[in-house]
């Protein structure tokens, strides 16, 4: 066990031996990851396409800090709490790691009692000291792109306009997908009908929530033998929570159920569903909505319609890796009401969706690698700033390819040339790559204020001279190289 | 005092006794704060226009987790080491939030030996328990935009490069700078040359480094008295540090100094800055650049060229903030050949400037708002969506609301309708704000294939009808719209 480092330590005396110490474990923390390049360029497209959603829904952005004082977290999450980050107390205020955007989002509208209405979107990364399980997504940290409506509206609207935007949402990034959908007043309501005592309805829904991972003998086991409840009690929701299918389908089932109906809960749960169809079947997105007894959500503060998003695997796709079905659900969310209350006066009712980028990520990047095919990866810049000439006499001309870079800069076009004094042309040729036009500076040329453009041969052996270019003004390059790019059209 | 939460709690139980307890402290911990709306729109701005800069040095973009190992961390601050953030131990591995952009970095390129040559840049925010300055734009939680260039190249090449793609970053967002810049194996060897023994050169370069907040007096105190130099040490680099000016000014100044010369680190130093100045001249920025002598830096990690970037006054602007010249420095970075090769066995020489735009952002906000002028804010969406109609039969045409709002989402245009059942036309009329265009809908209208659209008066009493739009075709809706949105071109 390596011994704590000593707080009599300076800091430069505990840097110098740091420095003789042997290599320290390199490596990202547990659960968490790098991003380089090309796959953050994915992300980063993925959440404009998300964003531009958000935006035509009327959403304004928030960013929250990425701690928060502890008890502003302190339970809200139920059996999840403990797998919030706390951060060392070190003097000073007590603070955890964002476990979710939402609680922040309830914080910020309790404290800015100006915005009694607002529909706000956040992508941002959270933090939960859960088992990491990679294949499948599940990271430690990991992104959230959350789109909340708060506020007080009539019945019902603000929760179709959201199930329209996740439909939206995963149309644009064309994934095909299916919302289970449920109602926390049904499923407590049923709890309570199967004879579930009202301390267990919080401890028997997490327990149902994990039907989706695991099959009923094992929930119900949890139940009983965990959880404390008789076993007749356990049959009894083991029936109810099979139920799944259209929302008007299971509103009916529903609603011809006497001792269901006779639940003030139930009824509740049920007129909401009910009113929540015919807004769906208005936007249009009622044949991708499943109403699914046995959705419960983990955490405490939902208090109304609960929902999560699935892949459906698209029949015609017999190439979709086993990843596809299993990364679980891409999105999820709900209504809740109270959350805002719990930290002050106002009472904010609201409801939101939260997309998880990282489960739809390694899908997404094999689609995008296989769109790609052979196709050679787009490279850095477009432009590479060459110097031609030998013998001794030449210098390498790198301050005239300085200043052509420094040109292309300016005019906003992507350059680079090679970091060397004396480059030579083969070598540079080299280091353009895949870059599509090259500049090729000559000492002769420069003073008759000329230089050579030419349109490097992608995919031939490097550096060998295909053609010799074309020699254009030196005063005229910018807009040259403009022309040239605009035709050259980069296979993106 | 309040007691600390018995960890026999089940976190159901902490959560009841949570809901019952007095309502918690509702604030960002300290430091830290929250954006929302047209702010953060803003700063995604300031974003965009960096990265477009880097990326057209061919920069890739690089993501790293929030937190780090501790031991990846540790050893690489300096004084600063103290103000890390540090993860609660809960079992497993020993983590602290990053302290800047730079360490995770070096650590991902000794973990990816793939990489030889890079340039990257990384935009994420950074922590550092310091004492906040907010007027100043010191926040504890801060965004840094890094680019570095990373690999064995000719000398001061990328060092150049870096110091260009500085002007034109600021430059881009039109901020006057100058960048002041020394060089480490200058001062260190000017240490020597003036009597500084070895084991106090960064102690004695982290009291010269605060000579822009603190006057020579208080400085020279810090060295005799807290860090024990002799008094005539002192005073010779007393008269050492008042030296800055020009770049090719201070080399030939430092080259007529026969002492300083005498010293190997002072001379290659100068060779160094010597050469840069014929690139920084070749890139037409030696203008913006000031060779500082009193220039040290905090962090242990650097190993040559040095700089930071403040914000020049410009003459013209009389009204501009007492802030705009408070704010320190706006950007800093320089060359640490070292850091890569202290994880393990690979070294790589790495330069690189790290931008602090939430020092900028105070500025830029305010500049914003000025050119804005008296214009209105804009509106969060584009189209609001109506209905028209009264009296008892009249049904608020909530579904055909919705129904055509999709349609507008669909084809990419912002829009909203109010959350209402029955709402009346005033009531909408002030909910649309100041969306330009309004979609009416009249129950007979609809029946005869038909809608009303209006443009919707900027500026006069909410809610009064103005003019009474025009009918268009129901068919022919997203087109109609399309064409009025791309002519009534938003104020932005």
């Amino acid at each position: 066990m390596a011994a704590p480092p000593s707080t009599e330590e300076t800091p430069a005396q505990e840097g110098a031996k740091l420095r003789s110490r042997p290599a320290v474990q390199l490596k990202t923390p547990k659960g968490t990851r790098d991003l380089f390049g090309p796959s953050l360029l994915l992300r980063e497209q993925i959440f404009q396409t998300m964003t531009d959603v958000f935006k035509r829904h009327g959403g304004m952005p928030l960013d929250t800090p990425v701690f928060e004082l502890r008890e502003i977290l302190a339970g809200k999450y139920g059996e999840d709490s403990k797998l919030i980050y706390d951060l060392q107390d070190q003097g000073g205020e007590v603070c955890s790691l964002r476990y979710d955007l939402t609680v922040p989002f309830a914080r910020w509208l309790a404290m800015n009692t100006n915005f009694q209405q607002v529909k706000r979107y956040h992508i941002a990364k959270v933090y939960r000291r859960d088992q990491p399980a990679i294949a499948r997504g599940r990271y430690r940290e990991f992104y959230q792109c959350d789109f909340d409506i708060a506020g007080q509206y009539d019945a019902m609207i603000p929760d179709g306009e959201i199930l329209a935007l996740v439909v939206e949402v995963l149309e644009a990034l064309k994934l095909d997908i299916t919302i289970k959908i449920n109602h926390r007043k049904v499923l407590d309501g049923m709890f309570a009908v199967c004879g579930v005592p009202s301390d267990k309805t919080r401890p028997i829904s997490s327990a149902v929530d994990k039907l989706d991972k695991l099959p009923w003998v094992e929930v119900k086991k949890e139940m009983v033998e965990e959880k404390g409840l008789p076993e007749d009690v356990a049959d009894r929701i083991g029936e109810y929570v099979q139920h799944s299918g259209g929302l008007a389908q299971v509103v009916e089932l529903l609603r011809a159920d006497a001792k269901l109906q006779a639940n003030a809960d139930v009824k509740a749960g049920v007129d909401d569903m009910a009113l929540l169809t015919t807004y769906t079947d208005a936007l249009g997105v009622s044949d991708r909505i499943s109403f699914d007894l046995s959705l419960a959500r983990g955490l405490d503060y939902y208090t109304g319609v609960i929902y999560e998003v699935i892949l459906t695997r698209p029949a015609q796709s017999k190439t979709a890796k086993d990843d596809e079905v299993h990364v679980g659900s891409i999105a999820a969310g709900g209504r809740y009401d109270g959350l805002v209350g719990m930290y002050g006066k106002k009472t904010i009712p609201c409801v939101g969706v939260s997309f998880g980028v990282d489960r739809m990520f390694g899908l997404l990047e094999a689609r995008q690698a296989a769109a790609a095919g052979g196709r050679r990866r787009e490279s850095p810049v477009d432009v590479y700033v060459m110097a031609a000439g030998g013998g001794k006499a030449f210098d390498g001309l790198l301050p005239e390819r300085m200043r052509v870079a420094r040109e292309l800069w300016a005019a906003g076009i992507r350059a680079d040339f090679q970091a060397k004094v004396k480059a030579k042309l083969l070598q540079q040729f080299k280091a353009a790559g895949d870059t599509p036009v090259g500049v090729i500076l000559g000492q002769d040329e420069l003073a008759r204020g000329e230089v050579r453009l030419r349109l490097l041969n992608r995919g031939g052996n490097e550096g060998e001279a295909r053609d010799e270019g074309r020699l254009v003004k030196r005063a005229e390059l910018v807009s040259e190289i403009t022309k040239m790019l605009a035709g050259a059209a980069p296979g993106v």
